[in-house]
């Protein structure tokens, strides 16, 4: 239930102090100074390359729940996805592109998810330029390591209060003080900006906008453990 | 009025497809083969080295709104941004930073805004890992080129009905559709998750979620084309 972390350049190290406090992870690298580095993180390591098969096995691919692919080659980033997806294929696996048409070339390759730092850079630029309070919005909403989250998602259980009840008669925006922005469904489905007759569903995930006490009572219907009622 | 885009780059290039409906912009660029593809996107260009002085002077740099510093060296960018915020003290500048500790560097230069590709690639792929559905609901509702806009600004004029007016007894939720998910007010400030009793001023930019539609009807009430009534 690890998650594996291939290449510690910029990218990676960024991700690794990120995901640090909250999943269990190991990375592969095989610049052997940049080895030293990662051990003074505290971070676990292999050393070696990812993009060899007994890398990725020693590194437990066939448990593991996640793989990020983020070396500076895009040809070695859609070699190790390929790899990775050959020897798990619930495996979630994360990718970055640099140059343009290596997004469809990893999503063939089997990558869940493509991610390109410069395409994601220039659209934060450009939205700035075109919506800065959106931006300033995003920004702020943005959880980052250290900072209090003001944008959280939360799994309703088959336990909660909420279930079965609709956004409007829940009361949940005056109980809690969140807004709910969106309903991701079991299918994968996302309802945004959830009209008031939605009706509450076992394992809908509430992406959910609100200060941290709006959001841990919102967890604690969600999660079943308070009622609907214990907060009025 | 218009914007300068330093570099045609990787990230200079999406920016300018991204911003070219909307806003003026020249580029500077001095490579020659680099020319003939803006020429060929149908660009303003102007062909020359945007550190220098003079060729910032001649994209209309005392002018301009803003200027986009987004080559590839570090220093080059810490430069340009130096001389342009000597040339125009007003103009919004926003600076790529790809090295660490860089961003401090583009801000005491004069930057308003720096953009780190690496650093926001990074916080993406992490969130993707500890916050899918966050991550999902991010990328739906951010603008993109050719989509549909779901989350919007939107700035009150002193003409509004709304001026003056609480959230709650403007019955914005209902008559538009659209959620208010923060309020900017003209101090800057940002109003996360705005109360029920936020009373509306002149300038305050609304983020709004919602459809093409909810959005329509929002515009029409803070530009003051349409007053409440007319919705009930
Ligand atoms: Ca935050
Ligand atoms: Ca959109």
């Amino acid at each position: 239930d690890h998650y594996i972390i291939c290449g510690y350049g910029r990218i990676g190290k960024h991700i690794c102090h990120m995901i640090a406090k909250e999943v269990p992870f190991v990375v592969i690298e095989k610049n052997p100074k940049v080895i030293e580095e990662i051990d003074k993180a505290g971070f676990l390591y292999l050393e070696g390359d990812a993009t060899q098969e007994e890398v990725l096995q020693k590194a437990g691919i066939e448990r593991a729940k996640g793989l990020v692919s983020v070396l500076r080659s895009d040809a070695d980033n859609v070699y190790i996805t390929l790899t990775a997806r050959g020897l798990n294929s619930k495996l979630f696996i994360i990718a970055r592109a640099d140059e343009e048409h290596v997004e469809q070339k990893l999503k063939r390759a089997g990558a869940d998810k493509v991610v390109s730092p410069y395409l994601i850079g220039a659209r934060r630029m450009a939205l700035s330029i075109l919506r800065p309070a959106v931006t300033d919005f995003l920004e702020l909403v943005t959880p980052t390591k250290h900072l209090e989250l003001q944008l959280e998602e939360v799994r309703i259980s088959s336990k909660s209060d909420l279930v079965g009840k609709t956004l409007i008669n829940s009361q949940l925006r005056k109980i809690s003080g969140a807004i709910i922005l969106a309903i991701k469904k079991v299918t994968g489905e996302m309802v945004l900006n959830p009209p008031p007759d939605y009706e509450f569903e076992p394992g809908d995930v509430l992406v959910a906008l609100g200060d941290r006490e709006s959001l841990a009572a919102l967890e604690e219907l969600a999660f079943g453990r308070k009622k609907l009622k214990d907060f009025l």
